[in-house]
C-alpha cells in the first residue's frame, strides 16, 4: 500500500473498470449479446461512454475482457482445487491440468472440474450468450476461440504429451484430435441441454476416451 | 395424379406452405432467429399474416417446421448415399445407420455424411441460427433437441446395442453415453469453428472412440 503518484485516480480507475466489466456481464446475462450497448454498459455502471471509449474500441471488446476476467477468477479456483488434490504448481503462470502419473485420474479431475464450472449458475449466462453470439458471428467466434478457448485445449495438448511419453497414450495419436473427445461431449451436453452434466458423466467420458468401446483382448 | 375435392386450392395451400416454409429459412439466416417475425415471413412469402396463423401458433413453431422440413430433404440425400454403399433399407421408415458387421465403417459413413451435412452452405446458416437461439432459450432448445436431434441419437443407440451383441462394443458401455463420443467432438469444431471439420478427422474420431487412447496390450 506504497502511495503511488495519483492513488485517488488510480483507485478511480480500478473502481470504473470493475464496475464496467460487471455491468457488460450482467447486460449480456439479461439482454442478450446483440441488445447490450456500450450506452447501456455505461448506464449500469454509472459512467460516462467515453470513459468505456477510452479503454475499449468495441462493445465486443469489453464483453470479451468482462468474460476473460470471469473465466479467470473462475480459473483461479480450478487451480485451487487441484492444488489441494496434490500438485504443487508453484512457479506454473497457467494452473496446467495435474501430472500425477495417473491419467485417468488427472483428466477426471479437470473434467470434472470443467462441469462445476459449466454448472456455475454466475458463469453459465454470459457464457451461453457469448458462445451463442460466436456461433452466428465468425469473427466474434474466432476471438472467443483465440484468446479463451486455444489456451485451455493447448494445457490437455501438453498432458496427453507427456501420457505419450509414459506409454499411456498410443504414440500415433493426434493430442489435438483426441482432447476433443474429452471435451466435445460436455460442450455437446451443456450447449444443447440433451442430459444432466454431472460428475459421473466426466468420468465414464474419460474411461471410453482411454480405454476405447471395444473390448480389450 | 387423379383429381380430389379442390385440387386448385389443395395446390394453393402446397404453394403457400412451401414459401412460408423458404421465406422463414430465408429470413433467420439473413437476420438471426430474434430479428425474424410472422410478419417479415408472410410479406417475403407473399401471403397474410393469417394464412401463416392457421397453420402454426407461433413464429418459433414455423421455424422448427421449416427446419425439419429442410433436414429431411437432406436426410434423404444420406439415405441415398448409405444405401449406395450397400445398405438396403427397404422397409424401414428413419434412413437408419447401416449395420454391414463392420462398425468402424458403418460409424465413419455416418460421420462423414455429418460432416458433409454441417459443411452444406444451405444448411448451415440456419442451423447456426437455431441451434444459438436454442443455447439461449431453455425452451426453444428443448424443442429443437425433442424434434431433430433424439431421433438421431436414437439410431447411435440402436447401431451401438448391435455392436454389443455381436461383442464389437463393451457390454458394459452405455450406448446413449457412447453416441456422444462421437458426435459430441464434430458438433464441437463445426459450432466453435476450432478447425477445419474434414473427412479425416471424422475418420480419426471413430478410430479413436473405438479403439481408445490407451495403447492395446
Amino acid at each position: 500500500m506504497a502511495p503511488t503518484k495519483a492513488p485517488d485516480s488510480s483507485r478511480r480507475s480500478d473502481r470504473s473498470r470493475r464496475a464496467i466489466l460487471d455491468a457488460a456481464l450482467a447486460l449480456v446475462t439479461e439482454v442478450g449479446y446483440r441488445r447490450t450497448t456500450i450506452e447501456g454498459i455505461a448506464a449500469r455502471a454509472g459512467v460516462g461512454k467515453q470513459t468505456i471509449y477510452r479503454w475499449w474500441p468495441s462493445k465486443a471488446a469489453v464483453l470479451m475482457d468482462a468474460f476473460l476476467d470471469l473465466a479467470g477468477r473462475s480459473a483461479e479456483g480450478v487451480a485451487a482445487e487441484s492444488e489441494s488434490a496434490g500438485e504443487p504448481g508453484e512457479g506454473e503462470q497457467a494452473p496446467g491440468i495435474p501430472d500425477t502419473g495417473d491419467l485417468v485420474a488427472d483428466l477426471k479431475l479437470v473434467l470434472r472440474a470443467t462441469v462445476d464450472e459449466l454448472n456455475d449458475p454466475v458463469l453459465e449466462a454470459p457464457t451461453r450468450a457469448l458462445t451463442a453470439e460466436g456461433i452466428v458471428d465468425a469473427k466474434l467466434g474466432a476471438e472467443f476461440v483465440h484468446k479463451l478457448l486455444d489456451p485451455q485445449l493447448a494445457l490437455y495438448v501438453t498432458r496427453l504429451r507427456a501420457a505419450q511419453e509414459t506409454g499411456d497414450v498410443r504414440a500415433d495419436v493426434d493430442p489435438r484430435i483426441a482432447l476433443e473427445l474429452l471435451i466435445g461431449p460436455l460442450m455437446h451436453r451443456w450447449l444443447l441441454r440433451t442430459l444432466p452434466l454431472t460428475h459421473a458423466y466426466a468420468d465414464e467420458i474419460v474411461d471410453y476416451a482411454v480405454g476405447g468401446l471395444a473390448p480389450r483382448p
